[in-house]
């Protein structure tokens, strides 16, 4: 076996004299190869005592796995167990892992499989999903297209200088590992041209077409983070100003994500945002999005916590959901967060992202020419809608809280073999399949409702 | 006025043009000219609408207090108002800035006023707290002795290079700000053989003197972050374990902050750990915690979720109150974090990191000669404790989560006129005096809730 | 002033000596006179001690209204205050009443005045509405038409017997109150013969048309309360079963209430049952609600928790609510409760109880022919019906804990100045429109969370 | 088989037919044939549908075992599944009816065999609890000495006509059943006499030595319930009262019950009290428990929500409990209902009814001669006591909400396989030890999180 250095080969000697009985239950899967480190991660977790890892790891030394990385944690699922994450050495083949894992499945109990290829013909396995923020890094790149791949329809598919910028900002995106600041850009003249084009617009239609949360919001992004006509912000000064509102982030992306990708980011309160701006030749017309949509349409909501929460449950809702709940949620994404109204004050008001960001889309969605309908997600979530022209069909929503409530209770509904819960010191999704995690969080509501139960106390006291 | 780059002067002016009435309230302290930045920061919430802040900025104006920073963010505490914070230039004068903060509560509705100095005479002030992690900056500098400024009988007192390194420690602390890396720190043979002689004393007595918890984490430290006898495993990877694992993490602290300093860092489940260790010539001995303290003591157990909620509570009742009760808080911290028993099957472990770090000292406490109490915090937190010697009483918890429970509850019934909350998303401490705030914090736990419902669902089908 | 038996002159005296300063908020409605006893019962809250009675039970006196009855209970709404139930003498004089009204709402801070009569002119009322079970007693004779008194196009119009039949069961409504018995009748051949053919046209659609609730729920009331083709069951054994699976009681009502007192009772699972029978010479149709309708219809689901709890969240939804609320209160009771259906297994089942009684309308239902449309309460709430022919639209729930989720959502978002609660513990609606009686309820829900958190402990320990 | 009347043989045979696998879960007693009816009962859970009933039922047809009532309910502790009580004929021999529970529990899974007589020798049985309210009637007549049998160094031993009354009064109780109205007795000049002393003295005591929560209930009870010197209340009357404040009723004893009888009343918020007066000999002793211990002692605190709570905890931990947890629970009882001290405003005040009604103890209990230890359950559950002098220790609590939540997780901590919930509005005790039950809990939670929710909402709106 390789050199893992943080388990030290005495210890595994003592570990190995215990001669306790293996037990333990284990989350695997196969990293694609073709994407990321290339290196395979298989994490699984050994109950009752730490004498079972040396034992476990002669697993991999007898099918000839080298390690390159172990790590182990305290088990949020079973409680007083141990997760155990290793990383297997690059050049360790498919069918030797694939050996190990029948060994673990054969011995184990209780075995979730993760795979990381939605697709995999594997029985019952559940798709891989990121339980820390930092697992994001190992998808994020999985882009559709990358930089300068232009299809012949985009108005910047001739513009060589365009091509090359929209490659600058790819390779940002590219090399960005969680934790790190995003790189600030230095917009161009003609970049901010397109932007003020966009932006005076736009804001003039805010104060009548946008929701109430939206407005409450904006002149806070003005003040703080140099939203003006003359300035494009900086994606790392919008994402600093949300981590302090809602704990929401920005991660720079290179190009469309899967939809699976994309919202599981949510799950992590990450919104994948593009840093590059449309072709200034057409500034009315993106055909994906560029950082104006991204910026207008999507940043101030993140800012509101209802808002932060409803989007967050799309996130948590498609963690290892199959492939057609995939389809739902993303579909439900598009009725909400990109092209959602809602009732204010008796009067529809604009919260999508997609109508936002649109002058034109913005004025049609309120006007009486499309179709509205009450937000339902059975309803909502298998409606067809076109992606090249204005909607027909809106759904309103009656309020964001409400919206979430909805979507929460839908997703409930969608058989998944466990709960998933974020938990937000840790920056984790933990996995609630057995009584030891529920139990868990039911102590952690009982200690907020305390927090409440005194915080009310302390209104009675005022109150007399 | 200073130029105030984040609010354009059109802006300004627009807002002026509304000659809204101004309503406020306001949160507000006058920062200790001799620590910290030199600045005073003065936050307050302006309601109803953003057109009142110009009318506001201008007091500061009228009283030729010039501004260097502004910032503004949605209000926690009223929902539809913003907060504004602005730090005033380091040549404010304090009588102008008394006057300002005069005006506000003259005007203002429902003030707050904070005060840095807590031996203030001003009626009913609240002492100031940090409320978001990053203020941590602003305190934890306030040291009561600092790098080489040992006492006479300190065992290193006449030795230079002990002092030198000391002081060395000390810069590392000191220029630290909040979400840098902890500068890694190459011991030396002398350093580490210190570290061995308890290492190895201790490591033997932990299996049969040491809470079941404590048991539980050990061995992943010794996996993960160099835990051995001949290593003394570096704070920053430490605090990455156990951020992964709890979401508390380290910091470096140059000598002992206040109690009151030191407990506001727990609100955020940041722990000030020293770095440097003891003198080599008495390894049994330290007149003040040192790494050894540290990381063998009290950092195994701010892996226990349990037990990471427990040392929060100790900060978020120490938040604003009185110092009769930051001294009580800190001799309940004495005798639980430092000198705690529980019980556990039946017999007696330790838990308290004085313990845990004390060859002695942890044996003698479970020996029958100390006097050994139940904990009541209405009992522990007015006794007297020797701090020089071992202690004549311990108090036994039940269990952590019984502790943490007690703790929440006795603070509860300490007079202070508003709850705290702690937003882990935002890493902000909400303060919640009103109902609106209250009202978040309900949905919060309702949206948790349907988690644990769902979830006790997935058990209900699994069951079956 | 009238002998008030509970209050002692002696204990009046003393209380008159402490001279304190009478503060009080109150609770009052002067009683319709034409209904109910007759007599004015008056509410008022007394705050901080028991020595303002005296003086407040004296402003009765100076303008001559003479008490019939006082009780005194602890206040659920104002910590540590007194609730005062004055009954006035039946000859009291309105202007003398509302003289001392007006005197108290001068007095008062923070008052509440019911007015029985929704129409009523005073601004700001809040309809009355009854706070105890008992209160029921007051209004559940208001009904629209009494006993004999039949349309002209009733089936048993010109059919005298029949109508001196109605005339009996409309007397043992009359008569009847909270706490008693529901007198046995012995129906006729005759009447049973008319039950019988409903009884087996229905028995045979519902396994394939009814809910999973309704068919779990069936079997037992053959086995427990005497459903069969050859009885009708009787209302006392019926609401002896309900009492026991949900709490749920069934109460003789002679007609047709108001939708504001039927719904009233349902805040208490108070269910207003018919106990006579249709005309026999057309047992399919019947203009009004009757025993068979009760019984097949709506008894089956109250015996289910989440159909109960729908049901009673209608009920608490209407108190002290506005017409026009009422109204759409009443909408949605008539697509859920006597029309609803909802989505199970893939199929359309009924649970409307107007359904489950109406072999013609349970079979057209589920047919192609009518609109079914999602259960949203936003659009639920101003949807027309016809109420003498099959419905052209129905509503589909996803799950009667959904809809009741939904309904209590929607409740919550219509303006009323207070949020009430039922307690089944004293079967008293309390009212929370203060922070004191808040926490009572935040303190109640913590313990149950208590309760929650140790019974999923042992789940975990049963899963070991 | 004797006529079962609820289950029609048609029924049965159609139920035969279906021919399904048998699979149930048993809870089962077989009833001592000594006291109450004479009948065993055997409750035990059909699984998945009722055909399987009649299979069952011919368990006892086989073993010769007649059945005189079947009641059939939904599960409250399997979802899906039916509860079915039946109760055998009073000739059953025991040694039939044992071996027809011998058969259930082999064909049984997960089955809890209820034992009524707690000494059993059966492995794992948990001694047989009330589920019911009702159920109360079958142990209610138990008592330890009854009526006229008096100790010879009773006060009354000698007094034949004392010694009839006493038998009077025991009938009563014995004839008691519940649901019924408690016969108002009326009591003699003598007794009046004995109860005047009484009165007297105490309410001159109360104000400066009973807790706040005893002198704010006071009041009412001479206002509603006609306390005063003249006048013994009438339990009836009193439990009215109870009823109206918490849902705590009174329910008469003819004498001593066992300490698991008399606290499993307790979980329903029944409290069973003596109707007779102490020999008025000698006023102020009475070696048991009186109508003035009652009426003075304990009455008053059960109208205190919080007291309630309290008091109901103990009758809830001590459902199922083993005899050394009972034995705990007694002494937990004795050292806060009877005999506890709080801590109010800086002074010590008696709350336990052993107190407030002993004039000497009562003035005693506040002195500086006894000891006072903070109340803790680990430590008062062992503490021993005297019953014949004053105590020598006392326990000091917080509060009772703060009591409450000590006593609830101290008893979570004792092993028992399945927690308990009340539910008031069956009033029926539902047993905890399924997922599918845990659920329900969660979901009534969350409903009432909702109105809490809303409640807070309307604070807010009020505080703007």
């Amino acid at each position: 076996m390789a050199p893992v250095p943080p388990v030290s080969s005495a210890h595994l000697e003592e570990m190995d004299k215990d001669g306790d009985l293996l037990r333990y239950a284990m989350d695997s899967y196969i990293a694609d190869k073709k994407s990321g480190t290339g290196n395979a991660n298989i994490i699984f977790t050994l109950k009752e005592k730490p004498g079972a890892l040396a034992e476990t790891l002669r697993i991999f030394q007898d099918h000839s796995v080298n390690l390159v990385h172990i790590e182990s944690r305290p088990s949020k699922r079973y409680a007083g167990s141990y997760e155990i994450l290793v990383e297997c050495a690059e050049d360790a083949e498919q069918k030797q892992l694939e050996a190990v894992i029948e060994l673990f499945k054969k011995k184990g109990e209780n075995v979730l499989v993760h795979d990381r290829d939605a697709n995999s013909k594997i029985e019952d396995s559940v798709p891989w999903f990121p339980t820390r923020i930092s697992d994001i890094d190992q998808f994020a790149n999985r882009v559709l297209s990358y930089g300068s791949e232009l299809d012949s329809d985009h108005p910047g598919f001739t513009d060589q200088v365009y091509r090359e910028r929209r490659k600058e900002f790819a390779d940002i995106a590219f090399n960005y590992k969680h934790g790190e600041k995003i790189p600030r850009v230095e917009y161009t003249p003609a970049e901010v041209a397109t932007w003020r084009v966009i932006y005076e617009q736009l804001v003039h239609l805010y104060p009548t077409h946008a929701c109430k949360e939206f407005n409450y919001i904006f002149p806070l992004l003005q003040q703080n983070c140099g939203y003006n006509a003359d300035n494009i912000p900086q994606l790392q000064d919008v994402s600093d100003f949300l981590k302090d509102c809602t704990g929401f982030t920005l991660r720079p992306v290179a190009g469309l994500l899967s939809s699976r990708d994309f919202l599981a980011g949510l799950a992590f309160r990450v919104f994948h945002s593009t840093q590059y701006i449309r072709h200034g030749s057409v500034p009315d017309y993106t055909p994906e999005p560029d950082v104006c949509h991204e910026l207008l349409g999507h940043v101030p909501l993140f800012a509101d916590p209802d808002f932060a929460q409803f989007s967050q449950e799309f996130g948590l809702a498609s963690l290892g959901a199959s492939d057609e709940m995939i389809l739902k949620l993303a579909t439900l994404y598009w009725f909400t967060v990109e092209f959602g109204l809602c009732m204010q004050d008796g009067n529809r008001k604009a919260f999508g992202a997609g109508l936002l960001s649109s002058f034109g889309e913005l004025q049609y969605c309120l006007s009486d020419k499309p179709e509205v309908l009450p937000f339902d997600p059975t309803v909502t979530s298998v409606q067809e809608y076109p992606i090249t022209e204005f909607q027909p069909t809106y759904f309103l929503a009656d309020s964001f809280a409400s919206a979430k409530a909805k979507l929460a209770s839908w997703a409930a509904s969608i058989p998944r073999p466990f709960q998933v819960r974020y938990n937000s010191y840790t920056q984790r999704v933990e996995i609630l399949d057995k009584a030891s995690s529920v139990q868990r969080l039911a102590r952690d509501i009982r200690s907020d409702l305390s927090t409440l139960e005194v915080a009310i106390g302390k209104l009675a006291v005022n109150e007399k």
